[in-house]
């Protein structure tokens, strides 16, 4: 959204040396439809039919959905780099673990192909955000 | 965002009959962008020289950001009517309390301005969710 | 927990005059358990051979935890009454709602037992709170 | 609180083998304690007269109560221990970076004592899981 990096620009945060506007402004707008896409994918899975076989990736999702949140909270909030690598580090590996069981649902159940993208998108975001405060 | 809209479309939540996804996709779209511009407004507010005038804009940033986020989970969730409206009754009243004061603050803190833009919005959306369920 | 009690007496929250701080502190704690055995007892729902049967208790209790831990936060903020009333009826019906499904399956899932005694203890405790800043 | 415990009985989460019912019991106790600690805290030391000596801390507060929040949800699903680790690696950060800042306000602001050991047991009680989960 134009308006998250519009958001940014009036903010000063510690990381903007490493990290440009444009790119926090995209990673946040990553992990919004992240979690909003886990959050109502688990919703759905928790009424398909199929149920009983969702059931780890439901579980992934939940956790998804709370992971992303608390880290676009830090980094919304300008915090200092350890906490944030360390907060990046564990988003990445929900996100993951949240695509890796929707992709095989993918083609059966929609909510499941929406959610898989856009987990796999958030965790690509987390992972050039991290690159940069480590380079 | 269309994504959210594609998503939606996927889902089968119980007051599709009376908001229509655009709707829903719509009002989720404000949720996610107030959610984020408060969070970054308060930990702006709490930076700034004149902090201590900004004390009732802040707590109110801080409930706004977690009101609206469990009621946009709640919508995403397709959750009954009874606890929606509940939800967003509250939600409404968060988002107006916190624009009021960012309101007054607006012309020297940017992000104050847009973070009372982003609650209006959002308070409208809310609004237009809640006429449809009790219409 | 006394520490509770003992965290709210160095506040100045401004409903004070309505509620005592113990009975502040006995609410808090109730909705800090509840949010831990809706959360629990959701994921446990989701392994469960007759989780086709649970669906809705699943969503009521993850719709449980996101209102109360808000409610929490706002209480703990010392938010002004017109907020923390609506949240508070959110609250309460999110509660019984969650309640009333688990206290179905209390027989066969321990968990469910648990969390329908920890819900409706929120529940009661919210009422109090309500009915002494509106009395 | 006894029921924890009870409650984590009735489930089967997958990191039993290596940690027991008991250490997970305290360790979830210790961090509902924090999460309450920490928002009451952040929220007191907004209304402080010397608030602009305390950004940091308050910053570090509200990134706490999230970072313990998510931690808390991810062991009480019985997440896998990936996950689980990384996220309680930030989560050990988060409440020492938080208990750092506190304990220099501890002696002006009683709600900053409470808050820094609230703190300090919940990164002690992360740090005992995670140890178990990596021996």
């Amino acid at each position: 959204m134009p308006r998250t990096r519009q958001l940014l620009d009036t903010l000063s945060v510690s990381f903007r040396p490493q990290v440009s506007s444009e790119r926090l402004a995209a990673a946040i707008d990553a992990m919004l439809e992240c979690e909003e896409a886990v959050t109502a994918c688990a919703a759905a899975m928790v009424g398909e039919d199929d149920v009983r076989e969702l059931h780890d990736a439901i579980i992934r999702d939940l956790n998804c959905s709370d992971t992303v949140a608390t880290t676009r909270r830090l980094i919304s909030r300008g915090s200092d780099a350890a906490l944030l690598s360390a907060q990046l580090e564990a988003c990445v590996i929900a996100c993951e673990h949240s695509a890796e069981l929707c992709a095989e649902h993918a083609n059966h159940h929609e909510h499941c192909r929406i959610c898989s993208q856009a987990t796999l998108r958030c965790a690509e975001a987390c992972r050039q955000i991290l690159h940069r405060l480590h380079g």
